[in-house]
C-alpha cells in the first residue's frame, strides 16, 4: 500500500493518498503533534480508515456544529448524540467523525490550514483511506455580490490574479498550482441548484494574506490608502473573476492536488467589499449564511452516499 | 488624544498608541469582528483604559493559564478564582484580563496573529491606553540549544534571514522593519539570570510561512530534500545568529513598531531542530517547557509593577 514518492507529482487515478515525502517510511513512529495522534499510540486504519468525505473550516464550533447537521442528514445518530473532539488533548485542532464524514477545525490563514493539512493527509494516508473528497466551508467576503450568496471556487488565485501558491522551500520559492477539481465544482454548483435556498455561483476565488491591508480594507490599524484606490483596486479583482476573497484556499488547493484529493471551497459571502468593509449585519443573520456551506455539502455528501448505495 | 496619522511611522516618545489610519476617525462604530467587541457595544476605556502589559501566545489555553499564574503572582486574585474569557461570543481569538495584564490567544501564524494585531492595536487606542509592552510567549523549534532553553528576540529574521517582513497591499509588496526593543529584550534576560531556574539566551529568530516544508523538516506530507539539505540549512541559520524558529515574530515586531508598543518575543524550545523534527519529549516536560516563557515575562511584570510602585 505505501507508495515511495520522492518527486512532486500530481493525483494519478487509483484513489490512493500521496505523501510525497520517501523519509516517512523509515520512520518508526509518526506524531501528529497538532492532532495530539500518532501510528504509535493510535491505530489509525482503524479510527479513520472509512472516511470518504473530510470538511475543514476555520472555526472549531461551526466544524462540531456541522457534524451534528451531517449525522442528522445521514441519518447516523440518536438525537441529541454527542460527537466527542478527537483531538481533545490539544487546542490547536478540533477533529469530529461521524460515519464516512471526518471534520476538522483549521484556524485562520495558510499557515494554519497548511499544519493541519500536512497533518491530516499523513493521517488518511497511516489510515488507508482511499477516494477522499475534502471540501472547506468557509466564510469570506464578496464582491459584487448580494451578502449571503454561496461562491464555489473556479480557481484560487494570489494578489495579483494569479493561479499560483509559492511555497518557500530552504529559503527559495517553489511555485505550485491551485488547480481544484472542476468537475466536483460544477457538482456543487448543480446541489446548489436542487436546494434553491440560496444563490450559489461559481467563481474565482482571491487568497490573501491578511484581512486588513491585504484585502485593501480602510478599517484596520493601519492603512495607507484611499477609498479610490481600494474600490479599483477591488474592481480589478472582480475583471479577472474573483467573485470573493478570503485566507486559506490557495494553499489548500495545492496541497490537496499534490495529494491526489478530490478539492472544493466553499465558501459563503458575509458582506459586499464594494459597498463596505465592516460585518454589520446582525449575529442572526451571520449565523444563517454561515450554515449555508455546510447545507450545501450536506446535500452534496447525502447525493453521493446515496447513489453509491443504489450502485 | 486621536491623532491624525496618514503615512507609516515609527514610535515616538509620549507613550501613546498609534493607528496609522486617517478614515478611522470617520467611522460612527468600530466593530473588532474577531474579538466579539466594538466602540458601540462595549466601553473599551473602561473595559481596558488601565493595560500596561499585553501577553501574547498561540493557544487559548495556554493564556488562561498565564491569567492564573500572574493573577497569583501579582496577589490579585482569590484563590481558585475564575477568570471570564471576554471573547467568549466568538471562537476566533481568547482573551483574559486580571489587573493590567491582559492576556490574548492569536492561533498559528503571520496571518492569525496579524488580524489579532490589528484588533489589539485598535482596541488599546479606543480605550486610550498608554506606555503598552506586548509580549509573545510562545514555543518553537531551537536550533543547537538544549530543548527547554528560553529565546528571547534579538532579531526576527525571514527564511534567507533578513530583519524584514513583506506586507502585500493592493498586490504589491511593503517591506517593514522587525526591529524589537533592544533594551527590553536585555531586562528579560536579566530576569531570566535574576530567576536561574532554566537557559535564557538572546539570539535570533527565523519566523516562517510554515511548520514543516517552510522550516526544513523531514517529516512532513510532502518533503523534497535530503537531511543533508536540511542540516546545511539551518548551518546557515545558525551562522546568521538564528537559535529558534517559530512563525508569528515577523509580522508582531512590525506591527508592534508601527504603533509604538514596546515588544518581545520570548519563546522556549521544546527541541533541538539539529537532532530531529518530531516532538517525542513526554507530555510532562513539554509542558513543563511550555511554563518558561510565562514564568519569565511573569517576573519582568513583577519587577516592573514594583518599582512602579516604589517611584
Amino acid at each position: 500500500r505505501r507508495m515511495p514518492l520522492s518527486e512532486e507529482k500530481n493525483g494519478a487515478c487509483d484513489g490512493s493518498i500521496y505523501v510525497n515525502n520517501p523519509h516517512l517510511d523509515s520512520m518508526k513512529d509518526d506524531i501528529l503533534y497538532h492532532f495530539n495522534l500518532g501510528t504509535s499510540t493510535h491505530d489509525l486504519p482503524a479510527m479513520f480508515g472509512d472516511v470518504k468525505f473530510v470538511c475543514v473550516g476555520g472555526s472549531p464550533w461551526r466544524m462540531r456544529s456541522f457534524t451534528e447537521y451531517i449525522a442528522k442528514e445521514l441519518g447516523l445518530s440518536e438525537p441529541n448524540a454527542e460527537f466527542p473532539n478527537i483531538c481533545e488533548g490539544t487546542d490547536r485542532y478540533a477533529m469530529y467523525k461521524v460515519g464516512p464524514v471526518l471534520s476538522v477545525s483549521h484556524g485562520m490563514g495558510i499557515p494554519s490550514i497548511s499544519i493541519m493539512l500536512h497533518e491530516l493527509i499523513k493521517l488518511l494516508y497511516h489510515a488507508h483511506c482511499t477516494d477522499v473528497t475534502v471540501m472547506r466551508i468557509g466564510t469570506s467576503g464578496g464582491i459584487g455580490l448580494k451578502p449571503g450568496t454561496v461562491v464555489v471556487t473556479k480557481q484560487s488565485v494570489d494578489s495579483v490574479f494569479q493561479p499560483r501558491f509559492e511555497q518557500i522551500i530552504l529559503g527559495k520559492p517553489v511555485v505550485r498550482s491551485t488547480e481544484l477539481d472542476a468537475e466536483l465544482a460544477e457538482e456543487l454548483l448543480q446541489c446548489g441548484k436542487d436546494l434553491a435556498e440560496f444563490e450559489t455561483v461559481i467563481g474565482n476565488t482571491m487568497c490573501t494574506l491578511d484581512f486588513y491591508e491585504g484585502q485593501a480594507r480602510l478599517d484596520g490599524a493601519f492603512c495607507s490608502y484611499s477609498e479610490e484606490d481600494k474600490q479599483s483596486y477591488l474592481a480589478e479583482a472582480y475583471a479577472a473573476g474573483v467573485r470573493n476573497i478570503e485566507m486559506e484556499s490557495s494553499v489548500f488547493a495545492a496541497m490537496c492536488k499534490l495529494s491526489n484529493l478530490r478539492a472544493a471551497v466553499v465558501c459563503v459571502t458575509l458582506l459586499d467589499r464594494l459597498k463596505g468593509d465592516q460585518m454589520t449585519s446582525s449575529h442572526d443573520i451571520l449565523h444563517n449564511y454561515q450554515q449555508r456551506p455546510q447545507v450545501l455539502v450536506g446535500h452534496y455528501i447525502k447525493k453521493k452516499l446515496n447513489a453509491y448505495k443504489k450502485s
